[in-house]
């Protein structure tokens, strides 16, 4: 079963209040140089499908359940074992 | 100025009670065929450097201050403009 990642945002026209709260953070930590923060969700998961197949599936998915189309956007890809974000 | 992509999730060995949410509301929702669902943060964010630098200042803000490294793992990339989740 492929891994998928899913990356989801808050559309660009939208403000992100948690992305620009750290961006005026940083700073004073001493990260200087660090621009146009935005922070969203961070998925993975194992679909049972493959091709176009897999495709619509998770186009029903995020669509339907993990996102709000209306605010958000995402993209998705296939990722392989040395992907994971939690390697 | 380089955008880079970061991806954060509870380590592989954390129980991630949102992630086991997810999996277990999907095939009540009509979604088969999903598992191993983990849930973590996205950043996107433009860093004023490049090649060892980056590298090196994007560690330094992740381990200090975007994770916590001792529940949470990440992987960081550098994105084009086609690649952003808010696209």
């Amino acid at each position: 079963m492929p891994r998928v990642a899913i990356d989801v945002l808050l559309k660009r026209e939208i403000l992100d209040p948690q992305g620009r709260a750290v961006e005026e953070a940083l700073p004073g930590l001493g990260f200087e140089g660090v621009r146009d923060v935005r922070i969203g969700k961070h998925l993975e998961l194992e679909v049972d499908a493959e091709g176009d197949e897999l495709a619509e599936r998770l186009e029903e998915v995020c669509d339907g359940f993990l996102t709000n189309p209306v605010i958000e956007s995402y993209t998705w890809r296939v990722i392989g074992e040395d992907e994971r974000a939690d390697a």
